[in-house]
């Protein structure tokens, strides 16, 4: 086992009528910028009770951050957060919403003069945000439970992460309710990003720890489980419950604790997202089976045992099979012709753009420019 | 799954040499008030990592803090700190001595005018309490990562426990190499302690909580694979750190969110150390399986569900004699017998204090002072 430091101080409220909590949680004396997305929360209810647990406050609204969040769009906010002297963030939405208020808090505080190199830092020059609560409405990302953000540019078609211990939640507030409204589409993209989640901090090598091989396994096995019921039962509390708290403890990042990881997937799906526009969660279902089929030899003792032990088939091949079966299986596209990309155009871009910032990625510093060209060239 | 709120500040430093990192976390303008036990940590090269790392504070010693910690003895602790004007204190060793610096920390700070009442109350009357850090060097309770604390009137041969959100601690160190010396009666009794903190939040019945469910069988299934190495193989620092991890985790009260929960076996179990002295996880070895026994019925299908996934069996039946045999396969005794002691007497007085306090245990509060009586009976 690795050395590590982990600290997740978020408080989770979890369950129906969990709203009403924000009362007493948000410092009285505190302006609040009310924080939100494309307006879906003004016609499922949520707004009204977020309104009515912040009774008493100050409230200015701040909708319209968009999916994949816009760098040009959060600068706006922090505007609105400098002219009304804000001091508390309250995101309610999904992933988004909440990373770009993670990007707000910490903009606003930022001393240096140009915030976008918060994003090119990756956080390490955040020294303080202003406090955040969330009400999450779309389980996939995690944000809701951990320190990360992930902000895209529109104008240069960029897309970077950041991580702060400042910008982690107060609390979140996790209302399995407030999900019942969602959008199918959006619920299968939720499912494959908690469980490329746990893929990322999973599927390296043995590293001498059987206890956090066994919880990953625990969230791909209940989200493998659970996906039919929250995909066709919109109102099954119980399903979505399970779905919420698997989501969370996807990234919320315990169960990366003293293992090897490989975010590679998520660093090459960045791209494709920026360079095309795709969905988050369908640009990850179209590179994880690449990188496991270019990392085979490296991957496969892992590989083999989570076939073993979520499918039941003996072979790295099989279990990279029946992981696009179950994509399949959601109506998640996993080639990039499903798309109309060209692959050879898409391998390009990437690999330039990789080159320019010398990324290289992967548990063994592998995944160069060149054989991120090589995943993509291959999801024709 | 029911609703909950979950939240662990406590920063966890887990590795070899990471005592080294209490240097920048405990404030340089605070007295320390270094809190240990019976001296062991004298021998192993503990007592001066820590030291060392507190190097440049004003540090006062307090040493011989007993397994199962005594009242009197942390209030004279609580002098030594007003005396000295302690700012922060720090733990050193296994659950024992956490659980008194946390009672430390809150009796320093009490308004009230009696100390004993943070037990009675549970900690409902803690409003504030000293900073604590700690390294761990017996993995077992879990102290290390929660709120929770057990202390003993020796006067009155009373142990109760109580919950603060006050006394997480700020830090705390997890060196796998610090358990290297323990003797194997420790390590025996840590690992039968974890095992059971994980059953007391798993071993109810069906609440619609498949990942909750899976976590915990994870912690079992870990705990029970890594149990040999850990007993006979007393350097093997992978097997260590899978037990200390899983020690953490499995009262970091994460598994127990959204669940039903049975405290019962930890309850009557410190009945019997108060008044027989026996060891903590002795007790809890003898109390589990008379506790399912008595409510076969009543948690049937979780016992089959543990019995299926852990040992291979079928019956409930059968998954408690796997558990015994696992005790067993520790050198950890499951009867009164065992000891020497009387059943018949150990009903009786046990029964006689829990109606005084008219206590009732279980997920289904049916775990009366009669039926507490019988458990205890059928332990011969």
């Amino acid at each position: 086992m690795q050395n590590f430091v982990y600290k997740n101080p978020t408080e989770i409220l979890f369950g129906k009528g969990m709203i009403r909590e924000i009362a007493g949680r948000v410092p009285q004396d505190l302006s609040v910028l009310f924080l939100y997305g494309g307006g879906s929360i003004k016609k499922n209810g949520v707004y009204e009770q977020v309104k009515a647990a912040l009774k008493g406050h100050r409230v200015t609204e701040f909708g319209g951050i968009e999916p994949n969040p816009l760098y040009e769009t959060c600068l706006k906010a922090v505007e609105v957060v400098k002219k009304e002297k804000i001091g508390f963030i309250m995101a309610v939405g999904g992933g988004s919403v909440l990373d770009a208020a993670k990007f707000i808090a910490a903009a606003a505080c930022f001393s240096g003069t140009d915030p976008w190199t918060i994003l090119l830092e990756h956080g390490a020059n955040v020294k303080t945000a202003l406090p955040i609560g969330t009400v999450l409405t779309l389980p996939a990302t995690g944000s809701e439970a951990n320190g990360n953000s992930v902000i895209s540019r529109g104008a240069t078609r960029e897309k970077l992460y950041f991580f702060s211990p400042h910008v982690f939640p107060k609390f979140s507030i996790l209302d399995p309710e407030t999900t019942f409204s969602l959008p199918v589409k959006q619920v299968r993209n939720g499912i494959v990003d908690a469980f490329v989640h746990v893929m990322e901090q999973y599927m390296t090598y043995p590293a001498h720890a059987p206890l956090q091989d066994r919880m990953a396994e625990s969230l791909l096995q209940t989200l493998r489980e659970v996906a039919p019921s929250v995909l066709n039962k919109p109102k099954d509390y119980e399903a979505r419950a399970t779905f919420m708290w698997s989501a969370a403890l996807a990234l919320n990042t315990l169960i990366g604790c003293g293992v090897p990881q490989d975010w590679s997937t998520h660093m090459i799906a960045h791209e494709l997202t920026a360079f095309y526009g795709l969905d988050h969660a369908e640009t990850l279902a179209i590179v994880l089976p690449g990188v496991w089929q270019y990392k085979l030899t490296a991957k496969k003792k892992k590989l083999e045992q989570y076939g073993q032990r979520i499918w039941n088939v003996k072979t790295a091949k099989e279990a990279i099979l029946k992981t696009e079966t179950f994509f399949h299986s959601m109506k998640m596209p996993t080639r990039l012709g499903d798309y109309k990309i060209s692959a050879k155009e898409a391998a390009r871009k990437v690999r330039e753009r990789f080159a320019e910032r010398d990324s290289v990625f992967g548990e063994h510093n592998d995944i160069s420019p060149d054989a991120a060209a090589k995943i993509i060239a291959s999801r024709v």
